[in-house]
């Protein structure tokens, strides 16, 4: 019930064609709906007309399906499923348009929208076995409206490789930066950045990296200022809040 | 040296009026202020003119003037010192004109600058014992040029609370929700608001809290979008990145 | 042993039916029977004539069912089997009347029983991957006798959803509340509520959840007061705890 | 606003003394007053005019004073406060009469209450360091209305000193059970009860009981149905979740 | 009440002096002092005649005075007091005659006696810092009817230190080997020695000893057959069970 | 190279049959064998002509029956190979009289040993899926020449089975404590026996048992003496060390 | 872009064959060739001329393949695979001249190079299940150049083993010490040996080994000087630093 | 008894000058003192003529004269004593001629010896708050006889001042990497360096920091190879290790 529903209530009731307990009786039943929350279904459900999302990990194919009709059903014409195995995005693209990027188990019904944000998202990795994780925050930004530059491979132990994209580091918006084992580049990109870094650990290692551990404590003990932290391998959540931050004036 | 730099020693060097060993030896000394690095010194030295800022943990009251004289020498006019305990605060205003906020044991030399940002950055707080990282937080902001609101000890386990401050949560530009214990503020956060929220996890608490693990666990593990995360007690990364973000278009 | 035949034994002896050695050694032989322990076999054999309880995880279908026959054997009419695989379960119902919820992975032999608490208990989910330790904890509830209030999906990110089911809330008598991740549904339902609330982490999520420690150590530290917590992903021991607690008159 | 408030202001409406604009206006700025939250301030406010709690940690003894007039000028008239040293117990008592129990650093303004739970609470502890943890969840039920029996030192390496009290374990309603070191009292109990039991595990102990987490894992794997586990050196929390169980028909 | 005793009663019982109702009672009120436990008294009460143990940590001078006192007017003559501060020795000392071993913080009422056991415990240290610990261990052990052979600060990072000590190692006949640190004293004895090894952690150490856990895995991982670990500096606990294998045959 | 050895080398030397270079080369290259020490090779091969015992986990059956082959070869009659794979034992029972207990994943060579320890070893489990720990505890200590009495699934939780077998407590001269989730039976036994108890932590368990660390920590804290602590799931070392134990005075 | 490269570009732009424009743009392009680094590309690319390596783990057959022609394209002819699998051995040794060493799952392509360093190289290993660990750091060595001397299954707890290679551990200029379980044979070595000892532990055990975790900290706490450690199983980084160590005055 | 003592024993026997059972006794009672280890004392007693070490954590500053007076009548000259604090530096300056490093803790009686390593010595620190640490390394590698170059507060988030030192980090022969908070130093050196790296987590830092373990875990997963680990805060362990790698060839 948003504003203009309540108006229409009050007026109702004003012009004594909704008697006073009718009234109360809809107040009551519908009180969440009046609060002007932004987003009607947690996790998904972003600006509205621009995408819905539905995290595919733990849902059978056939749910995922129902999902997605009903969304198709109420208008949605653009979403985006993470956490997608191959198989199911083969099922899936058996019945409806579905674009599938494998590397980061993300897909998509509808057409990428052109970038609308303040600017640039960089993408960076340490290292190649960080491209899943890579993939799937790029491809969420991009399917929130951002313009996306992917530098891969760049780990600190080669600073030169991280350094000959200086150019792409200085004028970027907002920096995702992914890694691994030690995490530490992070705090490297941080240090040469001029925007926020959202750092994304990666369970990528083995040994003392337990799953993700150190490098997810390098990166929030990194000395650089501007850097925070999502959970481990959640590229989506750092594609996501990257793109809030790329839009921030609108 | 700057692009200007290299080019008039490259026309000097064309005019011949500089030797080519002489050439050399200026861009062999000073490789790395040619690298356009944004940032002179790290931690500190932000955007020209506004603030440079003094981690002040570890360092005796006369290491902090020596560096703050240091800065005004250089024609810095606003000084930002955190970690900042009473006495070395009392000791330092004895000599220079400085402004001591107490509980986010943070001070400042020179004025406020007015808020420039695209628009108000919300400092939110689980309880009154997170106000020392909230007011780290919310001072460096306002140093750094943003408008701040507060409002604090509004933890879940009192909804009510929270949600009748649903009009600033609307209308922020960036959050920081801050939260020691169980640390589910951020989540709450996160759902209700639609701009991006940069949790801070607390030290406070007992037992099973283990000095702010819990709640920096919980924050990682946000299921609500668009939350990131930044070390334990870190107010004053919090407030840095919130400016960064909200200056994104500058 | 109870008192009624320690009576029957003394009485022998005093009417000289039964020798003092006889006496000794039938007290010797028996010596914990005596007790009056209100429990004979630990982790079932709950208030006799209701529900004898086996937890199937770690034993074979041919284990499973020679427990169940000996206990049918001993006049007990209704049985809860838990973390039974549908595979036993299957097997299980090919030879006796038997009711298998798969979703909770818990099957029962005989009817379930009229609820006879003292009012409703209400078993609340953060997300749909919850729903395993959610029936689980519900069906064990049924089965020892209380009338269950299923509100599932409904975590803090998208609060409306759960304050939605305000009156659910309000007239529950025990609240289980069930969550991984970051687990703060425990803290929000027990701000709200005015009853016990027994939390359940679940070893849902990835990264740094660590297998359900995030959402233990949330649940533990919540601030809310009236929340205790079971063993992560323990459905049983919270369903069985929250029906004590609803049949404490009694 | 409560219900009546609602039909007031749409009677107003209907009467047309207020306007649709001036209505709109109201319940967009009180919405979440009209929820009928049960508690209108967490942590404190129980059942009205019963008791408030104060926590005192953290608090200064001229904080904990303010908030406590400020309570009795609302007409509380039994007030609990928590965490309080003896230093502000002392000062809090030449301003007010107040009782202060310094074994469970806890005190109390007004009279205890006449119990008026469904039966008895048993508090019991491993060994003697435990007391200041046993105290404050004693004294915390007594409070609220609950008549508490204490058996203390009955840690299980002693099996009789237990089991000599078998007869208040087999009457009691609810258990707190708390211990440090290997925590295994809870599970002992657990077993020989037939009540709902609260284990507390405490910091006591050293080396490997690691600060109370030997002791709350313990608690959590408690084989025994029935148990729950609040936060390392909860008492207060574990009284009050005892004290709504013994109350739970009210 | 032991076997002769319910001899009687029953007797009582058969006679007719005893009312079945009065037997009833009796056998009711005492069970578990009918269990024939040998340990009347937990952590103390060892061997009847040989001597009572007082945990002293947290206890004040005056508690432990007064456990002794009660001790000794029970006809006990050897009583061990451990973890003492050398004040509460002081304290003592004045009053009863004692004799304190400062190292050990442990102190004796009574003479040492004389040794009755099979052969001879071997107390080993890592280094100087184990000391304290080993003191503890030593002390005890030789109040409870032990010959103790010490050989202090052998680390492995010396062998040869340890070798030459490699006729005690063969001749002992329980071996308690103490280490902070790495630990590796245990496994290095372990292999050399043909007896049981106890081996204690201490929490001797900075930096990844994280206060005697890595001393406590390494300990609890020997590849040396016959070792078993107590807790992180419980000499008390490794000379306990140590003198009970040396006495195992009486 | 034992006494007689040297004492024969020295002979010859003395004899002049023996150049002294040739008798220095011999010394030389084989110095460790000349040291006495009582195990030629750690984990096996114990006290001569009674058992050498294999560990069998990450070896294959070829390795297994090579090493086997090669014991029978030097004498030895009587091999117990831990650890071992059904698979494994199938092959080797082929080529080998050979008796498998597939419980325990224990296999021998040779007969048991008539018992000659100085009294019977207890093994006692708190749940049935223990057992293959305890059955390896129990065949190792009985291959080594000991006593073995089992009692099973007596956990704490149901105290009454466990005290039931009181008599077999009191009678043992080592008892083995055997238990997962939270490990609590250690405590009880070793506050009812008068004898050594070994604790063995299990893997048996689910969420916060944390693969064995729960039970683990309770055990390395108990407050009962005479109480020490092998690894996780390591039945062998206890059966090993028990034996040395009960074996103590020969 | 080396001295030799700037001093032509300047002489360029001194005789005004070069603008000063095209100048600045190749100074802006490369800066980062500039500096000189010695290692063009991370990880591989060791000294010139002597090997290339290629880390296996997560890279498909066809890939390795992909970057080996490529190697060898650019005149590459020696080449060192890590944590390669059998399957994937087999396919490349079809195609290239191939030697693969299956326990340390290594392969090379080339021969393998003269030692050239200045002395033996020792790997030493606590048990057999540490070889494959072992092989890696052994065959990394002697591709980079190293004489390398093994002595497997020497663990601490059966110490003549070790001693028994005196001559071995006294004549090494470094050594690689390996070990699971409790990783105690680096302190043993360190405090043996006269050289740098560079300490991996292995993931190697169970129970409380907690996947090399245990290994890794006794190592780290080493009281022996001269040790340092690398990541849990990384044989490689063991073996290539020791090789630098090696060829130190090179 | 070495070789020559040997043989004279030998020849003493073939001379039937000493008895075969007096031969057999000398061998058996001094048989490790053959060995002939190169370290007579651990920790200490380094290439004699250069330096003794003396760990002071932990000793009274008498039993460090003590240790001091001792070694300085054995004719030792230079000695070492590391973790001492300034008043006990204090009192040892009054009675020997004694330099104290204050930074460090570390002072030294004897003079510093001339370098005779194969090269340079780079210890570098990421901040300000790691040079106590640093100083133990450096002023521990300066007695052992090295040269020293020190770069300290070259951390990654400021990169230009790491890089401006490419120079010292290409020529130094073995380099020391000591960080607190993200420790990424240690990486990006070990990228930029031709020579080992000695890695030094500190324990500089707060929150996630936890006491040096994310540093600790940063440095064991470093993706840059030719990097080990000392254990956290161990200056000395670094200084050591370094200089033994600079004096390889001697």
């Amino acid at each position: 019930m948003d504003k203009q529903e309540i108006r229409s209530l009050l007026e109702a009731v004003a012009g004594n064609t909704l008697s006073v307990d009718d009234a109360i009786l809809k107040l009551k039943l519908q009180p969440f709906e009046d609060l002007g929350f932004a987003k009607p279904d947690h996790h998904r459900g972003l600006r509205q007309g621009v995408a819905e999302i539905i995290f595919g990990a733990g849902k059978t194919t056939e749910q995922i399906l129902g999902i997605t009709r009903a969304m198709l059903g109420n208008g949605q014409s653009t979403i985006l499923i993470t956490r997608l195995s191959p198989d199911s995005a083969k099922e899936i693209s058996e019945e409806l348009p579905f674009q599938y990027f494998e590397t980061g188990r993300i897909g998509i019904i509808g057409d990428l929208p052109k970038p609308d944000g303040a600017g640039k998202i960089l993408v960076a990795t340490a290292g190649t076995s960080d491209l899943p994780v890579a993939e799937e925050a790029a491809i969420t930004a991009q399917v929130l409206g951002n313009e996306v530059v992917r530098i891969y491979d760049v780990g600190v132990a080669g600073l030169h490789r991280l350094l000959s994209h200086m150019e792409d580091i200085m004028s970027a918006r907002v920096i995702i930066a992914i890694a691994g084992m030690e995490g530490a580049l992070a705090s490297v990109i941080g240090g040469l950045a001029d925007c926020p870094v959202i750092a994304v650990p990666t369970s990528v290692g083995y040994g003392a990296s337990f799953g993700g551990l150190s490098a997810l404590l390098t990166m929030l003990n990194s000395c650089a200022s501007g850097v925070s932290v999502v959970n481990i391998d959640n590229g989506f959540g750092a594609g996501y809040q990257a793109s809030m931050i790329n839009h921030i004036k609108e």
